[in-house]
């Protein structure tokens, strides 16, 4: 049993990219412990990875299609010289150009070169990148993150700090970015702090990564939390300083990175994520209890809710489905005769706990439906006298413009039908949600108190804390910060 | 076949492979009906896949170093056409050479296209190949399974099946075999059926694989295992014969397959792997008792013993380690740095809840015990209070020779070590394994009673229930059945 | 276009190129006619090659390393629709990050997609991109080519012609170009002319190219030569219309072409280069006569002249010298005991005709004179008995800064030695070059007579036609125009 | 120019190769060795190639598709160590499982590793396959060379060396072999030394190879040529022994390696391969002499012929047909537009020197004709008065069993019509070859006078000098030996 891998289905028309960004400065060993700590966020973005690193005088690059390990062996590495490095990957690159897109992105400035990569989503870049043309920039990736490079090299201000800055006050969104100078590394997280980014100590060398996991496995020691909208300089001297160049906004860290985005083992501004998952879990039995036999989860992302919800319950927590390792991305369909092979292919029923038993189901979430449905089939075809389905978030009835990939609103199930519909759509005996107040509780936190902290949780509610500039049209219709 | 590279393996004496075989015929989606077959069995060998198929007229075959799902896409399976084809995948190949290893096996006799494919392994190999070689065959592989080819090219008899069994007849050891010939398949278990291999179908076409879980993926109907010493022919008509040409001895199926091998969602000689499992750790639970807060599994193999240890005992079953999806081969170190590393890219402490908890561990086996001292260790770096490790099978204290890989017996913890010096290396406050007559309990027979049907459990006893020719000195000293 | 990888190339020094361009407009089968026509051009350039083409609404584009028949299958082909494609060979790319500098370069600019394939070299290139770069503009490559395309993106006019010619009155030095918009495909030449261009027809679609060669290769009928300073538009309906943007300078193309860089079978500026070649040899053989037996070139750009001295001397022609077609890039030494084994695997001598004889051999030029050695040597080794060289082009004495690759002033032999002494040098008991007036009569015309056309021979003669600006300090004691 | 590259057409069906090999024994360098010296026979076969060696202890391969640049860099030779190794290249190699034929050949065989590398073609191999299949042994590949391992294999006799003298008396037709054992090397070239072999020393080692040339390239000496009938043995001290296990029978070396198939800087039997050819232009020149104004070589194989035709009749030899370097294997056409675009690839007219001349072409051989029906065209389109093709060879009227490979006789122009009627097919003006008297004369010997040495002329007389069991049937008709 395995809970890293998000559960995702092969689709084409991704906009918006979940990713991971690592940087060191620092370190003789920089490449290696990038490539290590970019492996540890491997599940945040799958389909690409790239590293940078600074050798004194020159940066140098390498970037591919792919895993880290598919990508980076040690002769890769060892073409990335210097105690300074960063790296990312990424969600999804498709297409033969898709090289372009991968992080981090570079280029050689009036004032020297310039390295950045990113996590989270510029809600304006659009916008900003049609002018910038117009006054002659030329653009070479389809990536938003291109605009803030293009940004820094028209800015008017002498130092590549200020120019940054200034950069920076023209974007709107959702970013972490750790960026590199000849000077030294520049991580940031944007004044509402929507991504996450944390900074940690191993030996002499200071560590900025997405989640605290890649500390662990590289056995460096977690210093904080960047701040929302914190700005953390570190020179090659090992010097570091804080700016706050945006104020004070009132945080607004994504709740989803807790139900589902972060792994497990990370700590996430103080919370183990696994026992959030778990305390969700918890909640949802006290929400929505069942008359059932075992509680089953679906792999690996609803095995902590499971836990909770089997502890809570006193049901018990048995492996109903099971998970194979080897999915490939292009597999073939044995044939006519095999029905729902796809997803039989993942996940397995496990005819055995499953004949003949009322099962309780959980999982992180329901997108557009048609894996629960099939899952559902699958049980029912194993032998399942009841399914419940039990599901540890609010219903996701909007569409995500910070960087995690959510298909555009139609397509979500939950924000065309009520729960009942869903039920059925699913062919599931009964179904629920954690509610909204209730994913607070778990997290230790009142979604009504606004005086306590709250969250980025605009997926469930519709309530977008910044402008969406590029969505206007779009989105007018729905609730935001502008 | 193939004579020009005969060259010996980097690692020639790495005879002994874990495999899986996958047959059908009658479909006229044979070839992909055989790669989603061998993607379920995976897990039986991720190094090597082939796949063979007979269009009526010629055979056709692909081979790859890789998974299934790297090794075969459409088009690749658009080069294997006809209603019959048979794959196979295997655990260790290395070495450029190493494609010659990779079965199916092919020759065109005298009689025709023969094609092999071969779970086990053959313990009077060598001897058998010395006499060949000396009356003139060519050897192309150094696999064990080609001297079955090369005794039916040599046999006396008139017809093909007649050859086959006069072939099999001079080998000894473990072997489930999946043949093809021009006029249809057959399939084969040795006399002992030490290994498994299972029937089914899928419309009209019948279906063999190594195990159930074949047979769910592909949608197809579980029919009845191949019995120990039974030949089965299926014809392009889907005619089927049973022969029985070895007498009837009484089996002697490999109980390993039962505690470590197979997958959960495997049924085996009517018993459910996952059930058998968790029954393992019950037994345990009443064996082997801890003090402690939490039972953890070691992921993903000690799961199903951890929840029956923590159903048995009543303590909570909880996700203290986190196990990471995307291990790739050839990965590399961060640095100094970083402790124990490797082990930390495949499995992180989930510190959260292990941190000043008392806990049992649970896994499946401890074989050089190298990995059991690093998980051990990962626990009390995240602040364990107490370790106790349970296994869910006995101290694994002789090789095998019938197809698991396992090293040579110098290099197991438990043949030269007690289990109290086991536990001082492992750095466990506490170490226990199932006793063997718990384990056949676990599996609802008695060690003892040798009326009641008994197992191969030779790694664990080192009763060897066939000859070792091949083998004798090295294991004078063991008992075994010659 | 592409801003993310302008780390310096492992050659960063190697600024010129010989490349060769291709452009069709008006067929249905662009990209195929493409691929052809730079098959015919490989000569120019062998170690990379790109096509883009226009479809109505996108371009599209692949570019590899190696030679056109490497990177362009009927797939790539495929990938590339639409009735106009142009093209680019190249000569040296090295290193990983070698790509970006593969031409034509794109950029998506305000005013649409643009397109360039340039033959030639900016001569104050690096003077422009740092002035560009200090106002924001990022750029991607290390190639000359792409100021061009920022002096376009940045430039006020308002047409995309308009910009252009704004931009080409900008740059100094050497330039075809094929460029491509959405309306039409742009040609031209520099002011002088310096790189050859010209203009044919196949059906209803317009070409242009390097050399006629192409134009016989795919089938087309040569119309005439673009004149220097021209710039030729042609629209998507066929519509040709010719601008004079630059007045009317003397023209000065470059004689290198004849001497050895254009195939002998095409037709430059109205002249036979084969013709020519044969020429040049007839006027070395009355300027440097030598008693010998027999002719010999050095295959394969020694011929022409070879028979034209033999023809003109009386001397019989003889292949003296063998030559491999099959010589690869990264070959290896068989080992100390064979003596000039690397020359050897290009040029072997023809035993049966050297020994015992004296021997004239003609070669085109001679640059570091270390080949020559080694042919001289080679010659002897074979037993000729006097080895006289003579070689068809004037002392090469001066580096080329309009797009041919030579090596710096101090690497050419002919800089540092006077003749005897590179006779000695290489061996040779006798060596001559024809002279700088020979070269005129062969070609037609005269030195001497400045009312007579002239070329650009700065190569012989150090006069060098432009400014150069990127290299006014390194050459401030040569004579040029300004 | 250029005179090593085979003419050759992309075909199919190709059943016989020609081939090169290389064998050296006694150098620290001998994979090396061997690299170099196929590179320099690559002209006999340019589809596969491969090395063995022998470390002293075991034998090491590399094999591959491809030239032997291609196949072969460093790092492929440092996994061949050893003081002896072995090679060969090999013309056509189709489909996926093409690298089974690749040579050299090896097995293990009972009396230790055997390796054979083999140019020419065994003319019963057919039938001794069905033999020795049918007694069980298993071939691997489809290449005739096989059955002599299986008859090493299967033979009574005690010694490797006995065993392979007991094996080449069941064989019939052509085959210089060079074999590897641990006891040293054995080279040897059959009863009537159809194929060429030649041995050289280099430093202490001692080399084989089938032409000269490659001891040129290596720095070797050339020692003697292997005598028809006889097979030399050297151990690892150096020590060389020869047999004659099959008596003196009168040899009959092939005539169409001094027609075509040899570099023309080797020497074969003691005669220049270019003087020969010169010989044959001369005889031509006054068998068939013609008005015309230039005498034009199709390059690279008209060549020499052409300069012999020159200088015999006086009239200017120039390069009328340019000849492309760069053809690539799957090249595509530019469309309709383009008259014969494939032949254009390769061959292009020079105008300048066609238009308006009455042309004498001069070819080596005409197989098909379909090609030199397109350089006649193609002389026609560039304006040529008169085209007159003289042929260096009489008419290719039968097919070749021993090693060249040759299209079946129905598929011979010179096998279905007159001269004047394939004058005619390919519309020449006029059409001669060279007599079959004029080829011995131009190798210095007789055709008519039996006492003379003899040669291996079949496919131009049908007169075989060995039995052709396996083509008994369909060359019924045909003169042979038996």
């Amino acid at each position: 049993m395995n809970m890293t891998h998000p559960f995702r289905d092969a689709d084409g028309d991704k906009l918006r990219e979940e990713c991971g960004v690592f940087g060191v400065i620092g370190s003789k060993d920089a490449a290696n412990i990038a490539a290590a700590g970019l492996h540890s966020l491997q599940h945040r973005g799958q389909e690409a990875v790239g590293i940078t690193s600074f050798s004194g005088e020159e940066f140098h690059s390498h970037r591919g299609l792919g895993h880290v390990a598919q990508v980076f062996s040690q002769r890769e590495l060892d073409t990335l010289p210097g105690t300074m490095a960063s790296g990312h990957v990424r969600y999804a690159t498709t297409g033969g150009s898709g090289l372009r897109n991968v992080q981090p992105l570079f280029a050689d400035l009036a004032a020297g070169g310039f390295s950045i990569a990113h996590n989270g989503n510029i809600s304006n870049a659009m916008t900003l990148k049609r002018d910038l043309v117009s006054k002659g920039s030329i653009f070479q990736s389809t990536s938003d993150t291109e605009v803030i490079i293009h940004l820094v090299a028209t800015s008017r201000y002498p130092t590549l700090l200020d120019r940054f800055v200034d950069a920076l006050r023209m974007v709107e969104g959702a970013y972490s970015l750790i960026c590199m100078t000849a000077e030294g590394m520049i991580a940031c997280r944007d004044p509402l702090g929507i991504r996450p980014l944390v900074m940690g100590r191993i030996g002499d060398a200071t560590v900025f990564a997405s989640e605290t996991v890649a500390f662990d496995v590289i056995g460096a020691e977690f210093i904080r939390s960047i701040e929302p909208g914190e700005l953390v300089q570190v020179d090659h001297k090992g010097t570091i300083s804080s700016h706050r160049p945006f104020g004070n906004p009132a945080p607004r860290p994504c709740i989803f990175e807790h139900v589902y985005f972060s792994r497990p083992d990370s700590v996430m501004d103080g919370r183990s994520v696994y026992g959030v998952r778990k305390q969700i879990g918890m909640e949802l039995a006290k929400e929505a209890p069942a008359p059932a036999d075992v509680v089953i989860p679906v792999p690996d992302s609803g095995v902590p809710a499971a836990i909770g919800y089997a502890q809570q319950s006193g049901i018990p927590f048995e492996l109903g489905i099971i998970r194979s390792h080897y999915v490939g991305r292009t597999f073939i369909q044995p044939g006519d005769a095999a029905r729902h092979a796809d997803v039989k292919r993942k996940h397995n029923a496990n005819r055995a706990i499953v004949e003949g038993k009322r099962i309780i189901l959980i999982d992180d979430s329901i997108v557009r439906g048609t894996t629960s449905l099939k899952i559902v089939e699958m049980m029912r075809d194993a032998g399942a006298a009841e399914v419940h389905m039990r599901i540890a978030s609010p219903p996701t009835e909007h569409s995500c413009f910070y960087g995690v990939d959510t298909p555009e609103r139609s397509k979500l199930l939950a924000a065309n039908m009520d729960i009942q519909a869903m039920a059925d759509f699913i062919k599931a005996d009964s179904l629920a949600f954690v509610s909204i107040d209730g994913l607070y509780r778990a997290v230790g936190e009142d979604k009504r108190n606004k005086k306590r902290p709250q969250f980025c949780d605009a997926c469930f509610s519709g309530e977008y804390p910044t402008k969406l500039t590029d969505f206007a049209e779009r989105f007018s219709g729905e609730r935001n910060a502008a």
